[in-house]
């Protein structure tokens, strides 16, 4: 299960390493981040106001209490006391180098000490260490606090524990750690990145393509399916029933083909980085890269819902993260207190809201449906019981708007039982906001027991029947709701 | 607007000519496939019926009705009087050629004539046309039903006028024609995609990665950016306000790292291919072929919505083709004879079942409330009228449920107004499935007139006021339901 880390060293704070800190702060770690260039802490605000932007849209499990971010003045105040060590300095040998031998001379005995590089060798970033055998790459995708991918590399000095170490850290903070077989410059994603990106820079230079023409060559094509396939299955299903075999022999050839500037590499004079970036700014039109980056994290949100619904690649990374969280999280029982069950306070996502910036009336419903459900799992309504045949299905609904949700709002329901007999269970649901007593809408509802084989009314079985007129009990003492028993159109 | 064109023949019938098939027929142009191997009927069927099912997930928009699929037994049977001929026989030149010369002879002299050739010159194919000025290339992306991008690419002897068509009718049928500027072998798309396929290659032969290992080093990481980015947007993010100026400069010298293998093709030996073989049927696991298409097409179109959520990429392009079907749609107009008002058949998307096989109740209100809005466009509630400051709001709602909706179930809507003054309007709507008259559920529901800048309840203004009150009387003469004015409880 979780193995987050306590407090994290982070050394560099540009991209990456601001990218780092809101992922460990979102995950309740605390962050002590060290970078002498000027700008670091607004740069990593901007960054983690736009990860918090994403995690509010991204996830409702439960994010524990958001860590402290700390900037700190020397790598030794940096890396004391930690368990990680993360560092994200320039790719350059010679400081990577210094860096990471001066934070092994700091840090705890068994804190684990990682580099960020994209390509860099390991066992040349190790070579100064005094404990190398604590070190690896752990190499992150941008945005850090969404893109699940992180390669772990080890060098030739690297424990193999070492690298254990890091995928369960890595994990527990909601990633997919890679470890990559064999210690190579640019592991695998970079060579993959790069390969596309040289021939991409090539298209603009000869003028084949403009960058957008690339991007839309891209984005509207292929890159839906490297979303979540990748490139051999995604062959693979092409090849049809024999698979890879057949694809390889009928598509193998083309490799021969002149289609690609194999041997060489496009030189960056002057004028080709003047026309990809007067192209790019064309492409980017008047959208500033704050704006861009935001467009980036919200779509990334919604590609990683939408995979988290099909179970597939990135989203299976996420489910299993809200799984985590939701096992850390305190169990969600309702409270009475001698008046009606109440709900913990949930919020009100984002992607509620319509294009009148309206919560959507059906949402109500499905608010107050939830707290039903949270009722029926209190009276014993669980997996075996339904698996046996009963259950209860809604048959009547009334709702009663008072005043607006809005986005962002966070809210808590209670749920009072009016009546009940052996087939019926009759409750009476009010939604509030946090810290109010007001109302926002009340649900009545009626709900039936259900013989789910023959699909007709029957009466509930025990423990169920029990607790359901145990609870009625406890709540007949109530006063009754004011808005019970309404029906529409009387003045 | 739609230049959606008539009959269509396709040559070829393999996974892409079986893809257009598909792409067409549900677009609803009738389509004549000519392919002599055995087995193409069969296999256009598979590829039609994953293709049935793709699209019942993908939109509400109304599809026309789906054309009819007719296997001929020439060339001169399938192009006779047709707009459009497809050409997607296999990737050898003089089969092509010949082809499409045979086709040109007895197509309709204003019919379009197109390849779908991957990587080949237009003007080769062209070579033995007599009218080489109306073709070019129009290359998809498999599965083709889905991806929206077809390359459009001219011959040397094809008219700027024979492009423009070409673009008009795939995007009639959903697709991005992306045209390039410049015919080189492999146009665009592919150049980048071997680029990237070599690269993996590489990698397994190397035995630096598995198949699986390469697609999640894609997958998790920088395929969700793929996906609706590209490569240039994503570099630009990530070089932050100064855009791919300051990125080039940064990470421009990685370039000349020995990252790749810039100078070699890796040798398709029976060694590698047996590797790559074996280790991507340990990746599909039990998973049949089928199968894996099944899965492929439900998280690209839950990844085509997702971006259309955000009208970002192929989002944007899955919406302009929406907004083309509701265009030639009959107007969803309320149909009332006399009766309550009337609302179309619509289907209940699959998406909207529950783990346990059912229909979410606040997906009812959803169905209710589409109704509600309905009722409002007929009674005059508009958007200058919105943006003057009236709208009604729902106050309360009152559900049965009588029966069960299941996935796929078309349903259609009655509603009728019970009662109303300037203030209030009082409706009552049943949801039936289609061509059945007995209720699934019913919704009673008090709407309150809303001035949305105080917040508070105001008269209607005209000529809102005077259409409710027309609609009312009409409706006083309808017998009231039997359901109206229910409260829960009351046994």
């Amino acid at each position: 299960m979780s193995t987050r880390p306590g407090p994290v060293a982070l050394l560099g704070g540009g991209v990456i390493g601001a990218g780092w800190a809101a992922r460990f702060l979102l995950n309740g770690c605390d962050v002590r981040l060290y970078d002498p260039a000027p700008g670091t802490r607004d740069g990593a605000a901007d960054v983690l106001a736009n990860a918090r932007a994403a995690y509010e849209q991204l996830t409702l499990a439960p994010l524990p209490p958001e860590g402290e971010l700390r900037l700190v003045d020397s790598v030794e105040e940096a890396v004391a006391g930690v368990q990680l060590v993360q560092e994200s300095a320039p790719e350059q040998v010679e400081l990577k180098r210094e860096l990471l031998a001066e934070a092994d001379r700091a840090a705890p005995p068994d804190a684990l000490i990682c580099s960020s590089t994209s390509g860099l060798r390991p066992t040349e970033l190790q070579a100064e260490m005094e404990r190398p055998e604590r070190f690896c790459v752990a190499h992150p995708f941008n945005p850090v606090y969404l893109l699940p991918l992180v390669e772990l590399c080890a060098g030739e000095r690297t424990t193999p524990e070492t690298v254990g170490r890091a995928e369960a850290i890595f994990q527990a903070v909601g990633m997919h750690p890679l470890v990559v077989r064999s210690e190579i410059d640019g592991f695998v994603a970079d060579r993959l990145l790069e390969a596309l990106w040289r021939e991409a820079l090539w298209l603009v230079n000869d003028g084949v393509a403009t960058v957008e023409e690339v991007d839309d060559a891209i984005r509207y094509g292929a890159g839906l399916r490297w979303a979540f396939m990748g490139t051999f299955l995604t062959y693979r299903i092409a090849g049809g029933a024999e698979g890879m075999r057949h694809f390889l022999r009928q598509f193998g050839p083309a490799l021969e083909w002149p289609w690609t500037h194999l041997t060489e590499v496009p030189e960056l004079t002057d004028e080709l980085v003047e026309t990809i970036a007067a192209q790019s700014d064309a492409q980017a039109g008047d959208r500033s890269p704050r704006e861009l980056e935001q467009m980036r994290d919200r779509v990334l949100v919604r590609l990683l819902q939408a995979l988290r619904a099909e179970d597939a690649g990135a989203g299976s990374t996420l489910a299993a993260w809200e799984r985590d969280l939701l096992g850390a999280a305190p169990p969600a029982e309702a409270d009475g207190d001698g008046g009606p069950l109440r709900f913990p306070v949930r919020r009100v996502p984002p992607d509620w809201v319509d294009y009148n910036g309206h919560v959507h009336e059906s949402r109500y419903l499905e608010l107050f449906a939830d707290a039903t459900d949270a009722l029926l799992g209190t009276v014993g309504i669980d997996a075996d019981y339904l698996a046996n045949g009963g259950s209860f299905f809604t048959v009547e609904t009334h709702l009663s708007h008072l005043r607006q949700l809005v986005a962002g709002d966070r809210v808590y329901l209670t749920t009072q039982v009016l009546d009940s007999d052996d087939k019926r269970l009759h409750v009476f649901h009010v939604l509030y906001r946090e810290r109010e007593t007001d109302p926002l809408a009340t649900a009545e509802q009626m709900l039936l027991h259900v013989d789910t084989g023959s699909g007709r009314a029957a009466a509930s079985r025990e423990p169920v029947r029990a607790q359901v007129a145990d609870l009625t009990e406890r709540h007949a003492a109530l006063p009754r709701p004011e808005r019970a028993g309404r029906s529409i159109g009387a003045r």
